[in-house]
């Protein structure tokens, strides 16, 4: 082989284990949300993804590697495209962060990420970036309105009513109440 | 024994089997808090409690057994006691619930419950008390000046921003974030 066959050779091989990854890192998530973090097994993770048990436990040697990394799934986060009415746009968001909960049940991933994070620090990086990217959107629409403590209560308080009702109420909030939540961040952010 | 000596009798086996259970389950949701709910083992828990692991198993034959019943703790939420001020007296509540948070974790205990919750339909049950008592105070508070989607759109925002802060950014709030998020709700309510 010449050297530029090799890298080809070996850019394939790259390629298939990149992709191997995300396959189990994706179904190791879809598992964590559908049947709950005990699930996440090398043996149950190798039948639903297709893998053998012996790739996994070369890639993830233990329950608590898949875990982490599967969790880096969540940084993906989906977000409603800004339209420049700032109502709407937190209203859009709001409403984007409940159908993908909804949908995906991703509160379930979160509400697992927040009890492991609480006693493995090495999760508490990943649950910060996962949280970072979750709120961004937020950020960028109440920055030019809100400062230092205001928007630091108004984001924990929209993300929060969210993450309160899916995960401790059970169900996540009606339009009537994102609408409401909205409405008062933004009839105190106008008074400002 | 007389009827009477025997329900006595009885009466004193009764106290010891709930000072008993009490115990263990007290155990149990502190072991839950600090060392994640996989270490609630009847093994680790009769380490822990001081009690046979023949006797745990004999009171809960499984580890959800456990889990359910620990969980139930939670519902004996600490309050704060208002003074007639509603300004003063949501920044009180809200900063109790931030010192238990502090001081016994239960943030741990809320997040395995909810991570729970979602496929043990059993456990949303204990989930709805738990909420019911710990935003008991929050929603006589704020019961007076707000209706509706409003109004349960505030109290998800204020018990959700500590929630939030604490499971999700891996410390609860400041004293000026709580303050804001108070002001921000009440700002909105005067002006209805």
């Amino acid at each position: 082989m010449t050297p530029s066959d090799h890298d080809e050779a070996q850019q394939r091989v790259d390629a298939r284990v990149v992709r191997t990854r995300n396959d189990v890192l994706r179904a190791a998530l879809d598992l964590l949300i559908d049947e709950g973090r005990d699930a996440v097994t090398h043996q149950r993770l190798a039948q639903v993804a297709g893998y053998s048990r012996v790739t996994l436990y070369k890639h993830w040697p233990t329950r608590a590697d898949i875990l982490r990394e599967a969790f880096g799934g969540l940084r993906e986060a989906h977000h409603h495209t800004p339209t420049g009415d700032v109502r709407t746009d937190l209203i859009g968001e709001l409403t984007t962060f409940r159908t993908v909960i909804e949908q995906r049940r991703i509160d379930r991933a979160l509400a697992a990420l927040a009890e492991l994070a609480a006693s493995h620090p090495e999760l508490a990086d990943v649950r910060g970036e996962v949280v970072t990217a979750g709120e961004r959107v937020l950020r960028e629409l109440l920055a030019p309105r809100l400062q230092g403590p205001e928007l630091e209560a108004a984001i924990l308080m929209l993300s929060g009513a969210i993450l309160n009702a899916a995960m401790m109420h059970g169900r996540p909030p009606a339009d009537d109440v994102i609408a409401a939540a909205v409405d008062i961040v933004l009839g105190c952010s106008t008074k400002a």
